[in-house]
């Protein structure tokens, strides 16, 4: 069995800061807080060079150093990772920033970001041994790990609300998932997946509940540095639901700092949320270190609709460190910008990418983005995973007529 | 302005040898066949190492050399190619092909291969000071070029068949393109696309009818020889519509040998059509260099639903020259193929792509594909792009269940 070279150690509660065995499945920590990976960073720094790292294959793997899977057997992957980072110069020239990029998670595979959750989480499953995998799901999370889950072999059991988008249920379904569905909200189906959970003695693959998902998501910020040769932008903007993402990028600049490979400067990071769910917003606006469950929430971008992140803590935390902020956007802004984005840029996003659009604008309007600074939207899925975000409006043509 | 370094030194016809100035705006032939670009092959065999490649930034640009672009201010880019070749172990076991790969194309964007044609087709005309384009499409074609176009500044003139795929049709309207449906078939609308273009004087973008977006594709074929360390898989089993694709691959093979990084082997090159559509087959099996019209054509496969391809002999030279062949896959056997890619391995693919599982098995069965042979099955797009192919049927849970 050949080794990973991973300088995986073990993993550490961030709010107690109790250490846990990585050999074993581990899901919260007793304080019930999510749990995070450690590793051996002074060893990593000495014997990790960033030359090494160029002539490897275009996938999230080329950082498998700093990945918690340990055999290269147990890597389930379908070539995700280093997706484009899109420079946007015609809306930039709108927006009054020049150097503004999109970092496009839309060009994975299903079709979102949560490919490289699913991918690391997955691979480091399989490494534990485990065959079933149980998870509420607004949707991509659910086809992700049921792809993944396919390719490793796991059965996977998946609860979605009835609302989440079709195409992401067709996905569960075509992967051969025991998909079931509810008519009621995320919240509901989790409850049904932990009932279910411990009568069978499934894995928990719930956001956060398991520690290796936020590896995968952080590998984004791995990527961000190494596309802008080892240096990080000013800003990136990220929609945020149950906050994975933010939290990983933080992750990544800070294992990054501690091993050399970039500097002091850390992007600010920039949580976008829709008027209609902001419960990050609202612990910023007033200082808080944790947020309060938002009540009757309801956007169109329905992967942000989580009123209540179990990793909210950590996410302000990573706005609060880097000098960030949090901004809401009106469903009428979020879906604005996915057709600025489209017919201004060509590139069709999902409506939580559209989200940033407004975002951009608004945070340049108040002098929060200066002029000069090298700004980072990330996108996190293809428009093409929500057609209905297009007004249908077709004219039709005679057989004989000419334009 | 900065030149990208290309070796491209204008167009021929394959069919008369009649040469054509790249630096101007051609469309067919006088004799009407398609044109190709040449390049300074001898040139680029002595200047340009395949080293030199490694480290650049993994989208087709990277073999700008033997791309028609000359300078790097008319890229037009959203960071496609690369995308993920993947080895099928599962499936490969299933079929007794152990070395089976799946070059995935749903990894791009707009979520197919066209974005490849579009990207170089669309860079170029830019680079021709076009400003609208015009084509009917059968849907992903157009949402390539509707797209790409706009990040070019460019004016699209797009007709549908009222029948393509509703994702396609939006994505053409959110690029801001002047989209039109017709109640026919992809011919019809060419018709009125042909009058449109001849009362406007629009850039005609039909499939063949200029001469670069076969060097957009053709790059699938760098990229495999790449990916296998610059040597070559055994066979490549590719969907054949208009065929631009396999036309493409066969090009960029020859083209590497002449440059000397790959050695005399070619791989076998094997056309999938649908049983309701297989003019190549019919053609292939008849021993002849050109097919004939295939009448009353259908297939769930929509992307491989033309009756006469206009490159139809470029298609057959490179099946006859490569040792490969040709063979046609029923709608039911094109379902399950989706299914059985989903469901062993993970990897959602389109109809397209479907249709190559029961090409694998046919020809292993004949002993076409010899037991350790190294097979790709090229897929040109993403199954979420086609949700239907998936039959919903989903059971739902009380909020107060336990599984």
């Amino acid at each position: 069995m050949k080794k990973t070279g991973s300088f995986l150690t073990g993993l550490v509660c961030p709010k107690c800061g109790k250490k846990y065995d990585s050999r074993r499945i581990q899901h919260l920590c007793e304080c019930g807080s999510p749990l995070l990976a450690e590793y051996d960073l002074k060893k990593a720094r000495a014997e990790w060079k960033k030359e090494s790292v160029s002539g490897r294959k275009p996938d999230l793997w080329r950082y498998r150093e700093l990945l918690p899977v340990e055999y290269e057997e147990n890597i389930v992957t379908a070539g995700e990772g280093m997706t484009p980072l899109i420079p946007l110069p015609l809306l930039g020239e709108k927006l009054d920033v020049p150097n503004l990029f999109l970092k496009d998670e839309g060009i994975i595979p299903t079709g979102t970001f949560k490919a490289r959750g699913a991918a690391v989480g997955v691979s480091k499953a399989k490494e534990l041994g485990v065959q079933t995998i149980a998870m509420p799901t607004n949707g991509n999370a659910g086809a992700a790990w049921a792809l993944y889950g396919k390719r490793a072999g796991f059965r996977s059991v998946i609860v979605m609300p009835e609302d989440a988008a079709k195409i992401t249920r067709n996905e569960c379904l075509a992967a051969g998932a025991d998909i079931y569905l509810v008519k009621g909200l995320i919240s509901d189906a989790g409850k049904i997946v932990a009932r279910s959970i411990a009568r069978n003695g499934w894995y928990d693959a719930s956001t956060l509940k398991e520690p290796y998902r936020i590896e995968g998501k952080k590998t984004m910020g791995f990527e961000i540095a190494e596309q802008f040769g080892w240096e990080v932008p000013d800003v990136i903007l990220y929609p945020t639901g149950g906050g994975v993402g933010i939290i990983g990028i933080y992750k990544a600049l800070k294992e990054l700092q501690e091993i050399g490979w970039i500097g002091e400067k850390l992007p600010k990071l920039v949580s976008v949320q829709a008027e209609g769910c902001a419960p990050i917003v609202k612990a910023f606006r007033e200082g808080k270190g944790e947020s309060e469950y938002f009540t009757d929430s309801r956007t169109v971008a329905f992967g942000i609709n989580v009123p209540k992140a179990l990793g909210d803590f950590l996410v302000l935390k990573a706005i609060y460190e880097t000098k960030g902020c949090a901004v809401d956007v009106s469903d009428e802004k979020i879906l604005e910008g996915v057709h600025r984005l489209a017919d201004t840029e060509g590139i069709f996003v999902c409506p939580e990418g559209g989200a940033l659009y407004a975002a951009v604008a608004r945070l340049r309007e108040e002098g929060f983005i200066q002029k000069d600074d090298k700004v980072v939207m990330l996108n996190t899925g293809a428009g093409i995973k929500y057609p209905d975000t297009i007004e249908p409006n077709f004219p039709y043509l005679e057989l004989d007529a000419t334009i």
